[in-house]
């Protein structure tokens, strides 16, 4: 791996130019989905749409192949089938192509000898030509920035992951997802068989990209268990790696066999491999999102005393469980706390604890949410304590009408006091799932509209104190790795 | 306990008269909510609220005090603090209360002295006057049925599950969280500091119950550990208990005493004595709305072999891998139903395995997704497996125009799939959280109204494969040992 790479890889994210090979006007097609996604995401560059039969498609000069393109070629989209693509090499070659992204499957994940062979003479010729393929069986790139897009619906607005993904439906599914939870992406590759650009180079490309500071992957084998150790070790030594290892069980492996013909190894060569590496392992995609949402808004923390503000009496037993569990430490509230308490709330003050029950304190006569907003201040600006995580929810006995006031201005104060940079805060909204046709007197879209305020201010923000704790427990332990290295 | 017991709480249940002491009109008292509560919730006997300085109120006329009261009252639901209930007792007899739910808190959890011993009069006095308390510190009782609420916008459509929760607030959240998962609820009793009636006697109440299927539980603490575990066992013995132990840890064990004065025990005994008694555990209100799920929507189910239907090849890997390491068995295709397979997907019934990939399924030719349906018929319908998990995703690659007119015809064809009485039908929708506010072309929208489909035909349905596959195994595990025993 070299710098030459880079160059590769550039070549097609700042692709002046990309034909899209089988585009198509119809509307089920790979070839009308990636034209849609060039026009949709707003792509800069020139765009030449190859289909024999058409002279236009969606209102862009088509041409009969590849080599009839009376420009230079950067990139290339192949939505052929896989028995098509040995005659395109050639053509693209002739246009000066230095990446195609090959979208066919069928090929050696089928398990059919027929399609390894052909697989084999694809990686030959191509290799023959200096031409360097991402995938096959694969959804290819998203890059917000460049205006390419591998799927639809996804954000226009770029941010920092950066995404190795096997599994090209997966990883739009995480960009779908994350950006509920207010994450953007870099660079999204997705890259199947992994046939000659593997792994081990987008790892690298990654490492290497300034507009990338974490990196999620998904991976399910490699190629080369030497090369990939070198640029997984390499990469997470200078940004937080954030990893799924699919096919970690029997009936897993077979399936990541058929998915992209990869051999999955031991699931304990490869958690031994991620510890080592100090790379955080996610076990599916919404525990990705959930640690992608501690390392993109939170600051380094090496510490793991957490304080906890709950909404009731059975939430504070149970996020602190909750919490111990997930290796935090809840320490009891220190002598100054409680001193200062003595004037905040003077009624509670030696029975609270951490963590602080929110419905006790609503019922003091002293002012509600004000006071409770005072404590978590108190709470924040500790040196006894690393982090904070609030709990937002509905536990409380008020009809929708009184209580939306209050909500509304307790996150409101929330976010103001995130500003202040003290210890950090961590959000958890106990919405469930919302269903805005069940709503009744607004209770679930009143959370939905707390969460999103919260996440638009860029508070790491969780559905349940579980996946909270789970996810900050993880980064701090990654931090604390990090720091002992 | 004995019959006595059960006619008490039934006098509670099916109260004919029932007074509300420190009825208000103040929109943020408890007086107030408990009012509105009898009136929102349909309660069809005589309500007496009760308060010194109003003539009527919400229209009802109001009595000075109980003893005023022209008229038999069963149940009194007491508003007042703490200090004023000692007075209230004498009044309440004299018109013949069987049950007081006894609302004040700042009692024995305090950790004061003088709140122990005035907790301590009130059940002397209690006792000597013969009337039985639920509480103090707790919210009382949710009985859809007879028209008696503990909080705002619960359903009032009764269900089979009836909840013993030392934690009132958590139980209306389990209450609202339950309903969006199709779940409804016969009795919900919150206990709090359990000064008189206890854990055991609800239990024991709640395990006689013909309303009741499934039984629910938080609990923090016990009273008596010999009566408790006699009482979970008998209950266990005859309904399917599913239970949350509060205080596990030492910082939970030090928030429980300060929230019902519970003294929360060791985690381990408590873990081997609901082992003992085939009690199934769940960590937080999330995981017990999941279990509940699975025990409120499937029949039976003995064997772990579990077909899976996924909607990408990444997903089936990851699925796969979920399902094995939550105690499933995820075993290959039988030859039969791979000859099957021959006629109704020729060019990929080689290839396709368990779990299935929909997206695979979704490119051939034959037809999708009458294809991908007569697939899962398949499964539904083999002697190996024992049930059928299918992932509904919006990981496709098509524009929300077309996808969802698929997504509309499967769904109805996977509804109508679990009316056949096959192996059981378990689905996912991987929804994440929706939120309305950032739907874009629908999609979020779409798998919202997909979910809702499945939950009102019935189906159990949770957000993720890993959620799902924890629950339907400790489900399957607690019909193995009770099918042992």
């Amino acid at each position: 791996m070299d710098a030459s790479l880079i160059d590769t890889l550039e070549a097609a994210f700042h692709a002046k130019a990309i034909a899209v090979v089988g585009a198509s006007e119809t509307p089920i097609s790979f070839g009308y989905h990636y034209m849609r996604h060039l026009l949709d995401y707003g792509y800069p560059g020139r765009i030449y749409p190859v289909n024999p039969e058409k002279s236009t498609i969606l209102g862009l000069k088509a041409y009969p192949d590849v080599s009839n393109i009376p420009d230079t070629v950067d990139y290339v989209i192949c939505c052929l089938p896989a028995t098509k693509v040995l005659e395109l090499l050639t053509q693209c070659r002739s246009r000066g192509a230095k990446v195609i992204h090959l979208l066919a499957a069928r090929l050696s994940e089928t398990g059919r000898q027929a399609a390894k062979d052909l697989e084999a003479s694809i990686l030959r010729e191509a290799k023959k030509l200096g031409i360097r393929l991402i995938g096959p069986n694969c959804m290819g790139i998203y890059y917000p920035r460049g205006g390419l897009g591998h799927g639809y619906d996804l954000s226009r607005e770029p941010g920092t992951i950066g995404c190795v993904f096997q599994s090209g439906g997966s990883s739009t599914l995480l960009v779908r997802y994350g950006e509920l939870r207010g994450l953007r992406f870099s660079k999204v590759i997705s890259y199947g068989n992994a046939l000659d650009l593997d792994e081990s180079d987008f790892l690298y490309y990654l490492a290497h990209d300034d507009e990338t500071k974490i990196i999620a992957a998904y991976f399910e084998g490699v190629k080369n268990g030497k090369k990939f150790l070198k640029a997984l070790t390499d990469a997470a030594r200078v940004k937080p790696v954030i990893a799924i290892k699919g096919g970690r069980s029997m009936a897993g492996a077979k399936a990541a066999a058929s998915h992209t013909a990869a051999i999955a190894g031991s699931a304990i060569v490869w958690q031994t491999a991620f510890k080592k590496a100090n790379v955080v392992i996610a076990q599916d995609l919404n525990e990705l999102v959930d640690l992608l949402v501690a390392f993109y808004f939170l600051p380094k923390i090496t510490g793991n005393r957490v304080a906890i503000v709950s909404a009731g009496g059975g939430l504070t037993v149970m996020a602190a469980d909750l919490c111990e569990e997930a290796g935090l430490v809840v320490p009891p509230l220190p002598e100054e706390i409680r001193e200062e308490l003595k004037v905040r709330a003077p009624e509670i003050w030696d029975w609270l604890n951490n963590p602080i029950d929110g419905s006790a304190v609503a019922t003091i006569s002293t002012g509600f949410p004000e006071t409770l907003m005072e404590i978590t201040k108190i709470l924040a600006s500790s040196p006894k304590f690393d982090l904070v995580i609030a709990e937002f929810t509905d536990d409380n006995p008020f009809q929708e009408e009184i209580w939306s006031n209050v909500a509304k201005s307790q996150t409101e104060a929330f976010i103001n006091l995130s500003r202040k940079k003290l210890n950090p805060l961590v959000a958890v909204v106990s919405s469930g799932i919302t269903d805005s046709k069940r709503c009744r007197h607004g209770r679930w879209k009143m959370l939905a509209e707390q969460r999103m305020r919260l996440i638009d201010a860029h508070i790491p923000t969780y559905s349940t104190v579980a996946e909270a704790a789970r996810a900050v427990s993880k980064f701090i332990n990654y931090w604390k790795a990090r720091a002992e290295t």
